[in-house]
C-alpha cells in the first residue's frame, strides 16, 4: 500500500511541476516545464515519462523513499540545484522526514564538499519554508549520539592512521574526531540511510576508489545486495551511464567477496 | 570554402558577444564580455584571441562543425550553462542542425545525467526561440530507427550481461532496451556524430574507464585517428589539461591496438 | 603576528557575511546566511564555526594566505561560484594580491577548463570593482617572463612528445608552447604558488593520475611536505572527503619517494 500511495504522490508532483506550480528560488533558474522540454528535445520527455517515471521509479528492488534519497544525494553531490527543490519536495512526499533531509545535507557537506551543502541549503530553505517546516522539525546542532562500535572504529582508525597519519595528520584526525566519532553517530539519520547517501554520492561523482569501503559499510548497516544493484541502475539516469558502469565492477567485487 | 565561411561566422559571433548581443536566459548569469575579462584577467582574453580562436579552431584535423559538437558536448557534460547559449548559436552557425542539437541533448541525458540535459534544455529553448526554430525542425519523440547490427549488439549484450547481469539487472536491461536498441538507433544524429558526442563527454568528465569501448565504437562508426587526437587537444581547453592528459593514454592504447 | 591579524580579518569577514554585507553578483544566487543555514541544517553551522573556522583555518602547517589560495582554486576548479566572491574577498584580506588572483584565474582556465575561468571572471569582476581594483593592479596580457630551466623543460617535452606526439600532436604542442613556455613563466604568480593552485585543482576534481607529476613539481618549486599534507586535509572540507582520500595515496607515494 505504501508504495502505491507514494507513487500516486510522485505522479501528482510531476503534474504540478508541468503546470508551473513549483518552488521558485530567488535568483535561481527554474526547472524546465514539460512544454520547454518538448520545445527542444521531445524524445527526452518521452523517455522521462515512459522509462524514468513509468518504469524506473516503479521497480520493486528499491523503495520510492530510498530512490528519493538516492536522487537527492546525487543532485547535491553533483551540485545540480535546478532540479533539487522538486526532488526535495518529492522526497518529503515519499516519506523522507525533514530531519533526515537536514542530516543528508550536513552529511554531504563532508562527503561532497562544503559548497555543495551550502547550495543545497539555499534550495531546501525555500522548500522547508513553503511547507512550514520550522526549527522544531530539525535536528539539534549537537546532542545524544548513537552507540559506537569501539572495536571496529579503533581498527579503522589504526589502519588509516598507519596509512596516512604521517602524510596528512589533519585529514586522519578530522576523519576520526569529526566524521566517525561525531557525524556518523548523529541519530537523525539511520546508519543504513547515511550509508545509502554516502554510496550514492560516491557513485554519482565517479569516486570509484572509495566505493569498496563504503559499500561494505552500507551492507554492514543493512543495505541489501539487491538494493545496491538498484542504486547503480537508478543512478545511471541521474548521474549518467558512465558513472554507473564505472561503479559496477567495484560493486560486483564487494558483493561477490561478501558471498564467499 | 565551407571552413572559411564557418570561420567568418565564428568570428562575427565572438564580436557580437563582445558587443553584448547575446541570448539572455531569464534568471541565468550572462557570459562575461571581453571588457569583463580584461577587467580581471587580461591574459585570458589574449589567449582566447590568439590561441583558442586564432589557432585551435583553425586547425585542419577537425572541422569547425565537429569542434562545435565537441564543445557543446563538453559544456553539457560538465553542466556549464553560462557559455552554452553562445556555443549552441555557434554550432548552428557552423552547420550543426537543430535536430542534431536536440539529439545531442537527449543523448547526453543518458550519458551525463538527466539534470545536465534539463539544464541544456533551458539554454537551448531560448536559443531556438530567438532563431524561430520550431517543432518542425525537431526530431519526433519516436519513429523509424536506423538498422541495427544484430550480431554485434547480441555480442555486446551477452558480454555485459555476464559481467553485471546478476549484480545490477536494471542497469543491464536499460542499457540494452533503452540505449542500444533505441537511443543509438534514432536517425536524427549520425552514429559517427553520436559517438563523437559520447567520447567528448567521457573525456570532458574524466570517465577514463569508459573511453576504450566508446572510442573503438566511434572509430567503427567512422571517426578517424587524426580526429580523435584533435578532440583530445580541443578538450584540453574546454575541459582542462588534466582531463586531456588523463584521456591520452586510453586514446593511445585504442589507436595503437587498432593499427596492429 | 601575520597569522593573527589575518585570522582576525577572516573572522570579521565571516561576521559581515552573516550580516548580509556581501558582494552580490547580478543574476547569481547569494551565499546562504548563517540564519539560512540554521533554518535547514543547524549542525552544519556548528561544524563551520567549531571545526572549519575555529580549527582548520587556525592550523599552523599552512598559512591562511595559502589556505585562501587553496580554497579559491578548489571553488574555481569545481565551478562553484556562489561562495566564490566571499572567498575572493577573504583571499585579498589574507594577503593574496589582485595580480595573483588574476593569474590564478588565468592559470585555471587551462588547468580546469575555459568556462570555469569565465565563471570566475564574472565573480571576480564585481569583487574587484567593489574594492576599486583597476587595470593598474592587474598583470599585463603579456610581457617579461621568468627564466626557464631549459634542460628540465626539454626533458619534459621529449618525454611527453614520445608518449603522445603521434596520437594528439595539438595537445603536445600547446602544452609546450602555451603552458610550459608561456603560462608557467608569467611573473605575476610565484612558481610555488602556481604549483599550489595546480595541485589544489587536481585534488579538488579527483584528477589523481595527474597528481604525481604536479606534486613533484610543486615540491621542486618549494612546497613543503607538511604543507602538502595540510592541503589534502584542507581540501577534505572544500572538495569532500572522497577527493582527499583518493589523493592521499598519490601524495604519500610522492613524499616517500622523495625522502629516499
Amino acid at each position: 500500500m505504501k508504495l502505491f500511495s507514494a507513487t500516486v504522490l510522485s505522479l501528482s508532483i510531476v503534474a504540478s511541476a508541468a503546470d508551473g506550480q513549483q518552488t521558485i528560488i530567488e535568483g535561481a533558474r527554474a526547472m524546465p516545464t514539460t512544454e520547454d522540454i518538448r520545445a527542444v528535445a521531445p524524445a527526452l520527455e518521452k523517455y522521462a515519462k515512459d522509462v524514468v517515471r513509468g518504469d524506473l521509479w516503479q521497480r520493486p528492488g528499491l523503495s520510492v523513499r530510498d530512490r528519493s534519497i538516492v536522487t537527492v544525494a546525487a543532485l547535491i553531490a553533483r551540485d545540480q540545484t535546478v532540479e533539487l527543490p522538486y526532488y526535495l519536495n518529492l522526497a518529503l512526499d515519499n516519506g523522507v522526514k525533514p530531519i533526515e533531509l537536514s542530516e543528508i545535507i550536513t552529511h554531504l557537506g563532508f562527503y561532497t564538499g562544503w559548497a555543495n551543502a551550502m547550495d543545497a541549503v539555499a534550495a531546501a530553505k525555500d522548500v522547508f519554508k513553503s511547507r512550514n517546516i520550522g526549527a522544531d522539525h530539525l535536528p539539534p546542532a549537537s546532542g545524544p549520539q548513537l552507540p559506537l562500535d569501539e572495536a571496529a572504529e579503533a581498527q579503522r582508525a589504526t589502519r588509516v592512521g598507519e596509512q596516512f597519519g604521517k602524510i596528512t595528520p589533519s585529514l586522519v584526525q578530522y576523519t576520526t574526531d569529526v566524521l566517525f566519532r561525531d557525524l556518523w553517530l548523529r541519530p537523525g539519520l539511520a546508519p543504513r540511510d547515511r550509508s545509502l547517501v554516502t554510496v550514492s554520492a560516491l557513485v554519482a561523482t565517479g569516486q570509484v576508489a572509495q566505493i569498496t569501503y563504503h559499500l561494505n559499510r552500507a551492507m554492514d548497516n543493512g543495505l541489501t545486495k539487491e538494493e545496491a544493484g538498484e542504486v547503480v541502475g537508478h543512478l545511471a539516469f541521474y548521474a549518467g551511464w558512465p558513472n554507473a558502469f564505472s561503479a559496477a565492477p567495484a560493486v560486483k567485487d564487494v558483493i561477490e567477496k561478501r558471498s564467499r
